[in-house]
């Protein structure tokens, strides 16, 4: 079984290597590339029965939906795929999928790896080595993971991995899921309340998914519970903290806010954060991994390669 | 029971925070404090009980030790004490103590971080962030620890601990020590042979004491097994490893050298090294925590407590 028509909108050439797209060449009589603002979309969309979407540049509504009536399958190439209709697209009969945990690893090790460039000054050190300045100490207090209490918010893949590699480090780790997860129990973690586990934790790493539910999930009053010197790491999505109260108390130089979503930040909003010490902005390299980046299209032309085999993968919908 | 005179030589007042030096002085009919270089050592000593030093800048030899008939007690403030005579001292009924382990926590996390910076391009990553590069991608392909092969060369309480910590990131642990270690094999680490451990794996973490056995442990053949590209992570002494064949490997463009003990190396040694892109620097802040720092005043002054109840910890002759 092939695809007649595959049609991919907003997918640069170079997001895929070539042996993927050679993959996904093996599967179509046919395939069509189309920029996000092309005209010929609802053109081309007529016969298409594979649809290929960057869901960052482009939405798949009903109208969309509409002018496709041979379509069998949306395949997502981001974890994300809310700008899909999926509900409708099941109406019709089409199949939904996206790539989910391809990056887990690499963001669970991206909240260590700032975490501990934080707790051991490592950049400043680095730079004085560099210097010529082989007798340096830190800038304040360098300290272990070993023994501290560490919180992490969410406990979905990535979560879960911060936590048990915190726990290797010998870290307290607390967490807080809207469920208690025996499994992280079983590993030492302990459940607590969200303003318990801000107020007690002196790291707090945070990894939610963002949805109607968690958007401002630290609020103002939240973000005030949060222990003093604390270190606040969210490599999740910016709107779950709200940004004024943020920004109020990185003002009152007793947070340190490590962040790595900066190219979804207004240019204001980074300028405003910038003035405070406590803010560590890193740009968004968590999902920069070779593992990460190959798994990411791995997934992708499978999720392609099992629904032709009557055996989707990563069906959403 | 309390030391009629202790004698500390070449530790300067601010290597105890006043709240040690106070416990000291509650365990001491009188104190006497001397550099390294003053002439009054010799007299001083022929009355004192108890002999505190720096090991990094005061060797206690046979006519030191001869000129304290009264000596019953060294105190040694590091975990060397390779300058202290120490048979010697034993045959005239002197205790020698020192201070093992007090940072192991500190270098083995120092080693993660070090690696994991190396790993994900951190300080590029953030100067990028800082330069207002919201997209930056790294300098070279970064990747994650998981399903890595580490090599942890020395299984003492360092080795273990980096072993332990890289296996919760799922790297695949390989080591090197003269026996094999059930404990750690228990964990699912597996014993190398030296040569195979090198060519095997694409993190090596070298913590080996040094030794007459130890010295040059990385000699010119060691050397040029290292498989192609990897990052060896050395916060031991650099007497572990043969220079001159470090550099030529270095001059070949193939290796990561991420060391830190960069204060004990000659200022020409450090500029012919840092002629190539794979030499890491880092000043030595492996004892820089607040943990470290404090275990190590509470382990020394600890020494001379249970000494003087008839209990003595970390006697090494």
């Amino acid at each position: 079984m092939k695809f007649k028509k595959v049609l991919s909108v907003g997918i640069a050439e170079s997001k895929l290597e070539p042996r993927y797209w050679g993959r996904i060449d093996g599967l179509c009589e046919k395939r069509v590339m189309l920029s996000e603002g092309s005209s010929e979309i609802k053109k081309q969309l007529s016969d298409a029965d594979c649809l290929l979407i960057n869901p960052f540049v482009f939405k798949v509504d009903k109208s969309l939906i509409d002018a496709a009536p041979s379509l069998k399958f949306i395949c997502v190439l981001a974890t994300g795929y809310g700008v899909v209709d999926c509900a409708y697209a099941a109406t019709k009969g089409i199949a939904v999928c996206n790539i989910p945990g391809y990056a887990t690893e690499s963001i669970a090790e991206l909240a260590i790896a700032v975490l501990l460039e934080y707790a051991r000054d490592i950049e400043h050190a680095k730079q004085m080595a560099r210097a010529g300045n082989y007798s340096d100490t830190p800038r304040f207090p360098v300290y272990e993971l070993k023994g501290k209490k560490i919180g992490v918010i969410g406990a979905g893949r990535i979560g879960i991995r911060v936590a048990e590699i915190a726990s290797a480090f010998g870290s307290e780790v607390f967490y807080w899921s809207r469920n208690k997860k025996a499994d992280l129990e079983s590993k030492g973690a302990r459940h607590r309340e969200v303003e318990k586990l801000l107020s007690e934790c002196e790291v707090i790493s945070l990894h939610l998914a963002l949805n109607k539910d968690t958007e401002m999930f630290l609020n103002e009053k939240r973000i005030g519970k949060i222990r003093h010197n604390s270190v606040l790491v969210n490599l999740s999505p910016n709107e779950l903290v709200d940004f004024n109260a943020l920004e109020k108390r990185l003002a009152k130089g007793n947070l340190i806010y490590i962040a790595d979503h900066t190219d979804e930040m207004a240019p204001e909003q980074i300028e405003q954060l910038s003035k405070y010490e406590g803010f560590v902005p890193y740009p968004p390299i968590g999902y920069q991994t070779i593992e990460a980046t190959s798994s990411k299209q791995e997934i992708f032309v499978g999720n392609m390669e099992n629904f032709l085999k009557g055996t989707p993968t990563n069906k959403v919908n």
